[in-house]
């Protein structure tokens, strides 16, 4: 087991392996996977074509080399955590409470969890949710893919921000969802665009099944959707009878604490919402959960226990005490102010060192800054100059439905201390500079 | 968090989560769950129609009542754990490790684990496995819902045992799969009836992809699938170019500890092996995995990222210091010895209480004994009398794709101490003398 130190080493920081799907991804354009001659070929489901591999997850291990300053990991930065009180803790969990720990529990999850997870979302702006509509799921991945099991057939819609999360991309298109973007601006979805999309694909006689939105400090755009925005967009989707999907992960973290309203928050028939303990607390305990509208909580309770049987107890127990024993919400008050400090470190150094042509994001919260280069640069071969130079990115590519090269990137500050975010972002600047020279 | 006391207090054991799915598809037969008025049943997909839900649920909290003897749940019995070096070892990791423990991690699992899970393959009698083709999931019952996904489009074929584990129909059922039960005996699936069977299949038109078989002492029969049947029930398989997914959790937990070769042993190519460490040591942790043949192991590992991202890392690092740690051999030498007991205690009981016409199978390992009652005796609403004569089993049912009532039933003995086995066994056998009184 290799811990790598606090701070400094952060440069040899693994790539999460949400980043290296993205990496996948981005490298896949019009490839499709070599065909072997064995007859199991014939055995693979329809499905299975759509799930991706590229040669470019040998960039993970290239990017693993010491030195690397690693702007691709959203990795929560775990070292403010009180890891020898959490020891003390499972000890005593695995030796008070070890037969139920470790034992088979409700596929739904403990009703204790279940209960403080209704608190978390009370904090999050949720005032009403019922513990008999929660389902724990293994980290909110896993929520997505129940969801997309439950509703869509072959070829169904789901709508999304474009960019979106690489993870949702990949889940919803094992079950050959046909994922349609929709336009938004820097304050995310546009109503208008949304109404005009939904007619339109609608028109083609498509079905239209979920709305997928990241409302607040999308991955990999940082960007939020504007409260004023926000009733608008269920409205529109009550009206065509389209669910909404919101995955909420880093709603707790915007640095000001002053937290715009969910789209669930009065919409409880409307939006299935999925949370996450991944980024307020600890992602490898792969504990989240969806609150579920009640009219469908049987259906989706049911399809998440043919998945996984039940959530890890131990794991689920270790949450139950740490929200009840351990101050979370200044935990996340800590976390608001170190991303804040990072996110702040980055944007300056963008300004500082960053040639002429490139913009980005000005995020108020979550994990991610998304650059935009001048019109014509792929973004994807300059990730291995990016290497070479000693910072890696994720490409734009990743996070798009959109076909052909992507003149994005993305930037993660969340587990880089200010320093390193700095010292990446100067080497990272001629990399660009150089392509948007080669560009004219 | 109630932890029941060891021992007497197994009276009052929870059904585990495995049971109630066990009840509630034992409850389905022919029902359709109610559709609601809400405009969101449009929205559901045509696989959420095939995921069983059912008012048998309700039996779920009658039959935690105290004073109950459930021979229903197949827990595996966690009292002979040592639970306090347990307890340090995890604070340990968290203490020392915490930055790995509680952080995402690879998809497929940690380098460690896999290669340690190849030194428990080894114990089984697999020689040849290689850490790379090894992936880690949520348990196996997330092995087999990827294998479902990579490999079945709706009305493709899984051939397996009848009776058969009621989470593997589940999962199988929730990709639409066309589930055909091969006709076996006392020592598993007739090679002949398995080649007629494929044939006759064959022959309508149907797509077999895989055949679902768990050969060591099968849930619900307790039934070894013979050792010099083996290698033909592969090679039938291979000459049709149909996948073996042999599904294992049970094999190390062989009473006398002389294994039987896995199919998976000489035919690295054909089958698709799936293990557990819920039996051998806790299923709270949901660390299972699958060994997956070289050519598809990228395609499998892909889709199994896509439905949780990474397995629970503090899981993982558990289990490796378990493996490297601790005596886990000899932990299953105890597991035997204990599960003979008890299996023991069972079948002389059944021997000194069953009325005449009642038969059983005579397991040689694993947690379950299989009873048939005569022809025409429906043993569903016996469960309910059971309940109300203080013992509690899953109906056969619950076990079958054959439509209609079943005449058998499912007893569990891993999680109770012998004498409350014959105090359940005792308790049960007047009801089913009733029925069989009744049937005449």
């Amino acid at each position: 087991m290799n811990t790598p130190a606090p701070g400094a080493n952060a440069a040899a920081e693994t790539l999460s392996e949400e980043t290296v799907d993205a990496l996948v991804r981005a490298g896949t354009s019009g490839e499709q996977p070599a065909k072997g001659a064995h007859p199991h070929e014939a055995l693979l489901s329809a499905r299975a074509a759509n799930i991706k591999q590229s040669a470019v997850r040998d960039v993970f291990e290239i990017s693993m080399q010491p030195g690397l300053v690693s702007l691709a990991g959203g990795n929560p930065y775990l070292q403010s955590l009180p890891l020898d009180r959490l020891g003390a803790t499972a000890a005593a969990i695995i030796a008070e409470h070890g037969l139920e720990a470790l034992q088979y529990g409700g596929g739904q999850g403990t009703l204790e969890l279940r209960t403080q997870i209704c608190e978390v979302m009370a904090a999050e702006g949720i005032m009403d949710a019922d513990p008999e509509n929660v389902v724990i799921t293994a980290g909110s991945q896993s929520a997505q893919d129940v969801a997309a099991k439950v509703f869509c057939d072959p070829g169904d819609v789901i709508l999304l921000e474009d960019p979106t999360y690489v993870g949702a991309l990949n889940t919803f298109e094992a079950y050959e969802v046909d994922v349609q973007p929709v336009a938004g601006d820097e304050h995310g979805i546009i109503p208008e665009q949304l109404r005009a999309r939904i007619n339109e694909l609608q028109a083609e006689g498509k079905r239209i099944k979920l709305l997928y939105t990241i409302p607040n400090f999308n991955n990999p755009s940082g960007v939020m959707l504007a409260p004023e925005r926000r009733q608008e967009i269920v409205d529109i989707c009550r009206e065509a009878n389209i669910l909404v999907l919101e995955d909420n992960p880093y709603g707790l973290l915007k640095f000001d604490g002053v937290l715009p309203e969910p789209l669930r928050a009065a919409n409880p028939d409307d939006v299935l919402y999925l949370g996450s303990f991944s980024k307020i607390f600890a992602p490898g305990l792969r504990i989240g959960w969806a609150l579920v509208p009640a009219h469908l909580k049987q259906r989706y309770y049911l399809a998440s226990e043919a998945v996984t049987l039940c959530p890890p107890t131990f794991n689920q127990l270790l949450v139950s005490d740490y929200l009840n024993n351990y101050d979370w919400m200044g935990q996340i008050r800590t976390y608001r102010a170190l991303y804040q400090e990072r996110c702040t470190a980055l944007l300056e150094a963008l300004d500082e060192f960053m040639p002429e042509g490139v913009t980005w994001t000005r995020p108020e919260g979550g994990f991610f800054v998304w650059l935009t280069l001048p019109t014509g640069i792929d973004s994807y071969p300059l990730l291995y100059q990016g290497i070479d130079a000693g910072v890696v990115f994720v490409p734009g590519a990743a996070f798009t439905v959109t076909e052909g090269p992507s003149n994005k990137l993305r930037l993660a500050f969340s587990a880089v201390p200010p320093a390193l975010l700095r010292t990446g972002v100067e080497r990272l600047a001629p990399v660009l500079a150089k392509a948007i020279a080669d560009n004219f």
